[in-house]
């Protein structure tokens, strides 16, 4: 059976491979069901996943993988069951929110400190990435009087051996392949100009779990003290830029549009 | 007996404690006979160390110790000794003088290196203080593509901690004691205006040694990193001015002055 164009994208945006369930339907949650009361019945579930290309046996293993984890809670309405995160979740979900859908940097300033190596910090004291036991860049505005601190701009000319405690080689090579499918992505979408509603929710669930996948393993640092081949602003940009395109659709139409098939 | 203007002013200088002798003549040495083949009577060394108060057996006892540790030599000539640099003790004096005698801050700027701690430079690549293992404060403009370097300026705030390890405690109170002392010794040099040449070689001597026993324990950094009551600059700055005040005697000058005391 030749693929539809959604299909294609599709393959194009995960790069023909079927993406970690559990965690895609973390996402899913994040995106249509975030709010305390809403609910995701199992048929939207099922659309959304046939969209992505995951098989319905996978999901169930992955709901109730998240059920066993306490991610998710369940209930039965009478022949139907509905899906729903749990106050734990949704507190994991909605923290985690403001990083990745973020339109700018996490931070437009950084810093480098340095404690006094006899009496460093402690982690939990200030966020950041720990260049060594008692030097960290952080975007935090340093204020205590005991630390030494200098501040980072995009002209820092900063030692590669400290970008790359930033960001790891793998999850910079992430941004690469990303940023190039997103490239691509446009052209293709123009030439499929009418997305239906599930599909528009397919498409914004593989944007954001795809992005998701690499700022939560990022530190809140501007883009400038990356290494030199991060394409995470560009990322951010591209996949921003698509989600303004096609806002989100109301959970209440697609449940409307799967109970309801043949009326778009 | 009463103390002569001079004598008083020596007591005010040695803040009334006679300085370590063999120290002192180290001093005297790159003072009056750091050039090849200057040599200085014993009759010379004998009138300067008694204008600074020290006993004659004192300064046979440090001589001879300075002659043991290989600084310095002696030769006889008929009933009077002279004494001289030794090769190895010449080259020492020459090294210090640029430190001691300098009219300017040994740099004008600064910087705080870090090196990556996996792979930290070793002590002789680079020279400075170091604030761990990795990090240090250095006047040498780092080039190095693998360290980060930022520019410290006279407003870059340094916490204590790290201005401590510029200069110790104990030092940075000499320069506290010696400013002082040097702002009451112009009134002094005022109310005492003819110093004979071996009272002003004698006055020299005290001024570099007190600052010289200062700036030989101090790094070649800029004033402004080092801690809040350090009171170096105006030590440099007062020393060099009574420096240029009162003009080195020649040494020849001293010799006849002693051969023929009743002939200033």
């Amino acid at each position: 059976m030749q693929p539809t164009p959604f299909q294609q994208i599709v393959k194009h945006l995960t790069d023909d491979r079927t993406p970690r369930v559990w965690s895609l339907l973390v996402t899913v949650f994040g995106e249509l069901a975030q709010d305390a009361g809403s609910r995701i019945s199992g048929a939207v579930l099922r659309a959304l996943s046939a969209q992505i290309g995951i098989k319905p046996e996978a999901m169930r293993v992955a709901l109730h993988r998240l059920r066993k984890d306490g991610w998710i809670d369940s209930e039965r309405t009478g022949r139907t069951s509905v899906y729903f995160l749990t106050p734990w979740g949704r507190a994991q979900s909605v923290a985690a929110s403001p990083q990745i859908y973020a339109v700018d940097a996490p931070a437009a300033h950084a810093w480098l400190v340095m404690c006094n190596p006899a009496q460093p910090l402690q982690a939990e004291d200030i966020t950041g990435v720990w260049l060594s036991s008692h030097v960290l860049l952080t975007a935090e505005v340093p204020l205590a009087p005991e630390v030494y601190s200098s501040a980072l701009s995009p002209d820092t000319r900063l030692p590669v051996w400290m970008t790359d405690k930033v960001c790891d080689d793998a999850t910079v090579a992430m941004t690469t392949m990303l940023a190039q499918a997103l490239e691509t992505l446009e052209d293709r979408l123009n030439a499929t100009p009418d997305l239906d509603r599930l599909e528009i929710a397919a498409l914004r669930v593989l944007l954001v779990h795809s992005w998701r996948r690499i700022v939560l393993k990022t530190p809140s640092l501007p883009d400038y003290v990356f290494p030199d081949d991060w394409r995470g602003a560009l990322c951010r940009e591209r996949v921003s830029a698509l989600l303004t395109r096609y806002p989100k659709p109301q959970l209440d139409a697609l449940e409307a549009a799967i109970a309801a098939p043949l009326t778009p």
